[in-house]
């Protein structure tokens, strides 16, 4: 069996991931898309993590067939990469956000997840009767294995969650093709030929690079910058997520039942059950035909993309922030001061606290050794000749820099107006604008 | 302004254009999927007939500019391109197929519509608030009628709605872009700058190529050809729109007011107003809450992809039926026949009449003169050295064939069962299967 | 080993094939360009047979490996893909065109060679010395059979010479590629994968397709109509092509010894050892050098880009050519007639006889069955579910067409003026002139 | 007029620029490959200086049409364009480094030209008597003042000649293209709109960017330092280099009369009608029938693609040479001191002297402020909304960090030997003869 995709060509797959596919819970992936609302601002980005999920499975394949894995590991591979994402809830990263706040931490650990979409996906594979008609529990054990946190580094564990993981490769193609933009491009298939085993001890082996590989991973790593900048946090990505977020915090907040318990991560089957009937369109339905309140405002308004305006924007560092308590304040900011300032601002503002969105995000710079999750000095490259390795930073002439700044921190506010409005008096006017909530940030701090 | 677009880089638009694309009613086409439930076979296939009217924009005044024309003109011909669409109910050309079958002719004739969605184009344009809000009653005057069945040929015209037209180039490209096949491809930029203007009367001009274009032209005529038979009349694709159609047509049936009234097409306000509160979800919303009979079944069935399967196949010539009065009347094949035939079938197949759909298509050979819609003759070619004129099949190498078979017609049968299944004895038993079924169907012409 | 190719990306090689390219005789190849001087008319088409050659080395092992032929049969297809233009001369289809005048049709027999260039390169595979000393006797056995004319078919001499061989393929995306124009194109992916074994008897077999390749293949075969109309015989290339072979017959008729030597094919140490000392450069340098007559003139123009100009065109047909004996006449011109053409011209000209080229070409409709050298009929489909055969022509919609004109013979003069120039009273100049030509010609032909 | 370009599609030019084109000075670039004998390592890099101009015209007019400069200056901007290489020698940068070494330091200043190949550009522009018979005397003063050194910056200058030129822009991307590799991409389209004039002072503006283009400009920047790495300073291509320029210099010792003239610039007129008559094919054709001596052995060994192997490579940091005085000594290591290790070199390796190739590259780091020639404080950026404006450095990234090691400076021997040889005992052998190779290169530094 075949299928289209647009970054590979044809995508083969064999009876057992067929009867995945085919399966109702895996079909769910086709309503949820990538990228939430990115199309807002690029209009074509409509992908899924249905498709996304197929090219995972086909680069965990290939990078088997590269590696020269045998059959059974490259099954357990493909299967995970298949597999990986199928508890991601409605708008994927957007349920995340909300699913981290309320999760127990004991269930993580029980589950040795990292984080709540992938402690689903450890949960779902396990439990699900669709999945366990299909997989065997030797493998289902192996599979979730692959996805979950582990003292020992594996070069299988790698391939599907690490470093330079195919998720990662995928998602950069991926989303840069639909995006239109030209950001996610790298040397795919040198890539895939420079990868490694790298023994680490006589238990544990890692994905490592050749020499040869240091540049297109560089490319790689540079292309994960460039998306981020420019798609995964383009102003207007940032504002509907939020504008998502809070409308269902409001939502949970309101009571509905529904929306509760989704976001109540439990490992029972009625909660497992309950979960998979949830995609994109069915959160957004029941919010708005349950919500009497706040929910129902900010769904309708992302519904008719009526969305708020970024009314204010700074970068949390000592210039900005020189006294020396108000910036430990701001740099680990507490929900009450948070809500403070939501307050005052919305109060200098003339709007309800409700409508005021006070967003935080941070920049790696992806020169820096901690990028994002990525610590370069796991990417461990070999030199086939002498066979000594080097870690990534130390050989790579772009990512050597321990002294660069490790990220940038912002601090956004959103709200329903906007100040650009008044386009003839504009500048000065935005410009006490934002020295006026600059002034209410910093009441709340001090 | 500007957005990105995957196929043809930076879009940009003018504050005019801004309104429109920011309005609600053009809004909706972000919920109009391009071609339906492609994506159950081409997975990546989720664009939106909103990317498409922008890229039909953008092409217009490409073409516009490479034609020279004035910029009023140019400005008109944008806002059709960009509006052109305006009028398609959910799941694009399914509505289509249900609004042809109920539509008044006279109200077709009044508006000069050449059909369904056009009609609604028109009449959206000219009576939709918002639309008259943002575009002068003249221009909408101008606009809609680059739209309509005109007696007069002109340029413009033709650029918006023609054999050349700009729709068909930007959703080849688009619709392959995003199924992710080879098919949809040509030279466009060759295609743009070899359009001429041709004077046909004092009156009258037209669309025309220079000699140098008709390769490219080909090309395009060819692309057309391998999207139909490749994705646009791929089986699945034949089958999820032979679903939907049936889908709604028992829920018109079964007397549910909203899909009744929807697919009545009258030029109210109320009937506009209810028309674009419809799109591919609140269809699928509606019947799904409102229908307890088939009408449902065959919505759930589409909405867990548990779709008909083709249990029956044959080309419509005389060699499948060679006595005239059978063929003759399979080629008018009248509804009550077509019933009789679904009866009989549903009988042998001891399965109900309503889970039988009988199906017919047509592919146009793409060098026979009439090509679909596009009759070739129309395409005229410029010699720009002697100014002479010829009729396009006259001077190109593969279309100047009058003697080819003009079309192929097909006729299918769908229903819920898998042929395939009894794998073992397959071969023979669908052979006799399909005997059985194909002695059913001449019963029924005889 | 590996290495860069545009097309395929890394294209990797084993110890036998890399001595192979390390070799002399295969270095040759960096200096003979594909498409001799097309790079005067799209500037960056300089490839050479060299990058041809390991691209159709590639391409067959990917076929190989898609039929799952054997590792040896494998391993001789790609060394036969990788040695088959090893006897191209220089310029490559010029020199053909001179080598074929003067060939011995005995020798060609001997060796069952269809054409000179193949037989200097099976020549050459069984006699050169850096070959032997790479490649077994019994290998070289095996590769050259490939390469010769044989009653029986195989799949693996169809591989490598057949309606649908490797050597087409690369040469039209690689052609396409560096032209850069959007002709070449077509599903490679979808090709390769849809091409099948076909059994013809006990002991032959074909390559043949799947059904699911109509389509592209469809397109393969229009991609070669539209590269030889925009391409391969652009005016541009049909007038440079000619003055080659003009200007190295008169290098012939001049006496110069090397160039005699050169195109008298033989199967001896000495020919074969002074052929492979020749390529574009050498060829060029030697005629400017020995040459006191015409040839040089020829080869000065040739290399200061001061190009003939076509100065009449016509098209060979019943319309044209009304009188049956004239008709008769041009359609099998011999070559004292084409000589009595030419001089008839030159005297209208006022220019030297030897300054008038007098030059036939026609090209093939893709849609007739017999397209170039490709028999379409030879191109088997199978059904894989009903395991029936059909010819290409009678599945294929477009290729269905026993009636169109197979082909269109063009008769074209070019001289070293331009008629162009009077461009004030150019057109009916223009016309006057071609009208002179046509009489002239006419007298030779009654 | 136009014509078909693989990068851009359809280049038109107006009939000022084609008789350049079709002049005799500009045709010989179609024999002066871009990337000498890069094709050596990228078998298809056969592009030459020839279609590069014509790219560099192009984009030109692209950035001049998208800044809105008047025709005037675009068609000087355009014209500059397409003539900044006519100076180019023999394999382009191979010539440079000799012509660097002979070139007048006063005829440099007397043309305000920045090296020696734009000084050759700029006499042949002043004076070629075909540019003079289709430019004016006034235009081409203007043009070469576009690639003149200046006091003063204009926008003019930056676009044909500056940090962010579109010399860079086409060579960036049409290597990458014919090299066949995916390190010279960058979002063109972005770059060129995100330029915008920049005024500094009364009498001087600037090209700079919107804060909108600095991702791409990243890119772009990462994009020449991975063709760098990888393409330019391949080890290939700097073996081949090494050996032509090597060669060439043997030639000049050797009292090669045409060689020494060619590379010694006058601006007599003599000069340079001996100048234009050179091309890649004329010297190596001068040298193997002029030369007797090593000039021979070195154009034969490269036509015959037997180069030298590296044998000997180390980065010129503390760490290797910890000795200040040795560091010092090699960090500036004059033309004796290369001439005793060699010698030494020889020696040890018992090969005559003169087939030892002391090597120096570095490169420069992209992040560093000043990479190569480029000092990214020289981009400035504008936000458009403020009008403030920064270097480019302190609102990028990556390209912020000014403490990073700014080169990397490497010694590399090349010889006609393989010490790969060996290869069972290769290991340990080759770590010998390195350390001994060291041991004689620190010989001649203490």
């Amino acid at each position: 069996m075949e299928v289209r995709d647009p970054l590979y060509g044809l995508i083969e797959y064999d009876n057992t991931e067929e009867k995945i596919i085919n399966s109702r819970i895996f079909q769910r992936l086709r309503k949820i898309k990538q990228l939430a609302l990115a199309s807002y601002v690029y209009p074509a980005a409509h992908h899924t993590r249905f498709e996304h999920s197929l090219g995972v499975m086909h680069l965990s394949g290939k990078v088997a067939t590269s590696l020269k894995l045998d059959n059974e590991c490259k099954k357990n591979i493909r299967l995970a990469g298949l597999l990986h994402d199928i508890g991601h809830g409605p708008f994927s990263h957007v349920s995340e956000n909300v699913l981290e706040k309320y999760v127990d931490r004991d269930i993580l650990k029980k589950y040795k997840a990292d984080n709540a979409h992938e402690l689903l996906s450890i949960i779902l594979i396990q439990q699900n009767d669709e999945i366990k008609n299909i997989i065997s529990k030797e493998h289902i054990q192996k599979i979730t294995s692959l996805l979950q946190v582990d003292d020992k580094r594996s070069i299988e564990h790698d391939i599907v969650s690490g470093p330079l993981d195919v998720d990662k490769i995928d998602y950069l193609l991926r989303d840069g093709y639909f995006a239109g933009v030209k950001y996610g491009t790298f040397d795919l298939e040198k890539v895939i030929e420079s990868l490694i085993r790298v023994e680490i001890s006589r238990e544990e082996t890692q994905l490592g690079i050749t020499q040869e590989g240091i540049y297109s991973v560089e490319q790689l790593l540079l292309a994960k910058y460039h998306m981020n900048v420019q798609v995964y946090q383009h102003r207007v990505r940032r504002i509907t997520d939020a504008m998502l977020v809070k409308g269902i915090e409001f939502a949970i907040e309101e009571g509905i039942e529904e929306i509760i318990s989704m976001y109540n991560i439990k490992d029972t089957p009625e909660f497992l059950s309950d979960f998979i009937s949830f995609d994109d369109e069915t959160l957004v339905r029941i919010i708005l035909s349950k919500s009497k309140g706040w929910a129902k405002d900010y769904f309708e308004k992302i519904a008719n993309r009526m969305l708020f305006k970024e009314v204010f924007e700074i970068e949390i560092n000592d210039k900005n922030f020189d006294d020396d308590i108000q910036l430990a304040s701001i740099q680990s900011l507490s929900e009450s001061k948070t809500n403070a300032m939501s307050k005052k601002i919305a109060n200098y503002l003339k709007i309800p606290l409700e409508q005021v969105i006070v967003d935080r995000h941070s920049t790696s710079n992806p020169t820096y050794r901690l990028y994002g999750k990525i610590d370069t000095n796991n990417i461990m490259v070999k030199d086939e000749g002498t066979k000594r390795r080097y870690q990534f930073p130390s050989v790579s002439g772009i990512f050597s820099n321990p002294s660069i700044e490790p990220r940038k921190e912002m601090l956004y506010v959103y709200a329903p107006l906007d100040i650009r409005i008044t386009k003839e008096n504009s500048h000065e006017f935005k410009i006490k604008k934002k020295q006026k909530i600059l002034e209410k940030i910093k009441e709340v701090l001090s």
